[in-house]
């Protein structure tokens, strides 16, 4: 497995002392070493990269070598060249797989990808969230608590302005009240694209086992099972089967 | 119930004979009069735009006044203007309707709301297609043959490159063996949206009654129910439901 | 609309004080009240039906003349006849909508229809309810304020062991945290089903005006769109449409 | 991977000499061997068990030590007692896989999991079926060719009397015209089912490699990724997770 974990380290570069106090090395790495033990074979690579390397760190040759792609952005967004989110796209409907995460919802590739404003309900007071399992016959729960406990997150509430998911695999509860599809799952092209909201860069969420479990299994749920191709395949049959 | 039907009037501004000879008035004046019957009560409006318009034929006023929008566009996809792409992406967030048909399925539009690259096999024989219905319940497919039988038609065949869709419709067979998802629906946002391929230039398939009547049916299933809306809502709620 | 509104009456008939102190009249005619306003054209007709009249209520010729039928039980699921709920089934197949109701979760014939147990979480310490909208371009969802807010209900809680709903239209949050798919719909043979879960017999849940509206645009969206009949077509063609 | 192949074994039991100069040793032993060199690990086991065994061979024993069971059926449905399969569909509601073969599509455990009757057209004029996959990333479809074409087979077409399923895997095209949802997927409690339409007893399908590619991939899809358990956990919780 060849994972790439992409930040668009912000908070972090800028100093703030919330985000480093949980996250020193930043979100991308607490998230990298929380994959670690799951992918400890050999061949498995854990990559990390940012938005301030040469193209974003994302380049051609990355893309190429990236089974699953993990996106955390939250006040860079608009930062993230277009050229490499064309890129990116390319790759996720050539296979790559994509894990999208928390404020990442309103990221370029997912709106991208989704063809709607991503929009949510937000508050943020620190209160506690429930991440109920929704289908349990999913492999993305496999071995995960239900409900996960996160004691404080930032509230996302629905409306969520997505598509219907192809699968809806968590949806969380807020104690003031609201709830929200936390884990759902779409294809684009031949790439498997996986929402999961926990996550705000001012609590621990990304130290939690459960949830560094259900990051894990989200990537292997997201990994291609075919060699990558360029989209699924075109072309002008100049005959028909029946005549065949 | 206020429709626009647009229509890129590429091959016929070209002087294409064929496709003159079956549609002398251009092919959104064809769909528009195959939908004069449903929608005769006061108050229905049927309107044509065309590319060769100012905007279009699309400005912010007409969308505003339109329930449900058709999209006809085959060889000018690339000269359709990426402003008006974005305020017809805007108007079905906000809850416009829209049914995109046969080659529409490369429009700008109809890429920019699925976030793939909706490809498929083609070719062009005159096959027979035979358009069968799956969801027996919906709407779309009340009062229609089934299989509808198109005597004359260009091969659209899987895979077809599109997300899963929120309803399977109908599903295609041709002579030469090959299978399509010919209707199927999505929404985004507010909007409901309705892919439904028969329709080629080359042959009459428009003047079918039968298919006349899935379109009619298809703008009914597309209006929106509830006042157009800046897309779903968006609000910071200060204090959760909880404490309230 | 002819609309038959069944009640198994065991708490009435068992002079339960609480529940008589809501619903005098039976739950049934309540929620028959309810509707009267929605359903009040020529030729809109609403029934009620209860376990104690011969046949339940629900004899062949009252099922063939109901568009949809409404169902609430809970203590007595075990005294509903198989026969009845066979003769439900079929009629559901051949197109009649039904709309399950609370504690009907574990009536025989969702459970027929189903073919999973649909059990769920419960716990009845009058905790408020929240009915969040998720699908807000939902014919249900017209006009409902969202979120619904129930001040007293039983909790109904994840996991709710049913099919993948064709459609997610409502979940709720419960004051003690959980959350609960309480809005959700079906296809079988040509039948629409709608289960809707507020409406628990110790609070007065169906005099809430919103909750009442939820159940007018259920019937609405659930009543048959095409003549009734014996079920999806099943034929044996001879020839094949190719040698045709 | 422990897996049980029933077969209802009944035109081989009767002698009929089209189907053992096919299958001699009986479809079930054909199926078997056909999954055997995908399962030769240590550990895997695949049985058979048949119709005329006792309890039909579907002991409480032997389904506990089931990861994935298949069922083909065709002329003796009726024969299989109720008790059986309640016990069949106790254990798939707990977690054990299910693949329900060609005319399995009339079994009662099929019926007994969707609620519907699963009818659909047919005809036996021995055509060309042509197999194509509408899914690109799901796992059943690896290494499967882009169509199977299946020589000669019987035809099932639409309309097909089954809930709308989880996934749509592949879709048939048939010389004469019909289309079928020939590679259908649901869940029910915790199991999963994969319905595969080809395989008619008149004809050597079950010794196409690409069609015992698709068993195998199904079988591996269907496998349960948790401990079985007394379907989806019911409980009361006393209190709520707020108070907590």
């Amino acid at each position: 497995m060849r994972i790439t974990v992409w930040n668009e380290n912000a908070h972090e570069t800028r100093g703030d002392e919330v985000v480093l106090g949980h996250y020193p090395r930043g979100i991308h790495a607490a998230i990298a070493e929380g994959l670690a033990a799951s992918f400890a074979a050999e061949g498995d690579v854990i990559r990390t990269a940012t938005l301030q390397e040469p193209e974003h760190g994302l380049t051609e040759e990355v893309l190429a070598d990236t089974d699953v792609l993990l996106w955390w952005g939250h006040i860079a967004h608009a930062q993230v060249a277009d050229e490499v989110v064309e890129r990116v796209h390319r790759h996720v409907l050539a296979g790559m797989g994509l894990l999208v995460l928390h404020s990442g919802h309103y990221s370029k590739i997912f709106q991208r990808l989704l063809g709607s404003t991503a929009s949510l309900l937000w508050r943020n007071e620190g209160e506690r969230e429930l991440v109920w399992t929704i289908d349990h016959t999913h492999p993305i729960t496999e071995g995960v608590p239900d409900p996960i406990v996160i004691p404080r997150q930032e509230m996302y509430g629905e409306p969520f302005d997505v598509p219907v998911p192809d699968e809806l695999v968590f949806v969380s509860s807020f104690a003031g009240g609201e709830v929200f599809r936390s884990g759902v799952t779409y294809t684009r092209g031949l790439g498997r694209i996986f929402y999961f909201s926990p996550g705000d860069q001012e609590y621990p969420v990304y130290h939690q086992p459960e949830i560094q479990r259900v990051l894990a299994n989200g990537v292997r749920w997201a990994a291609p099972t075919q060699p990558r191709r360029d989209q699924v395949a075109i072309h002008k049959p100049e005959a028909g089967w029946f005549e065949a």
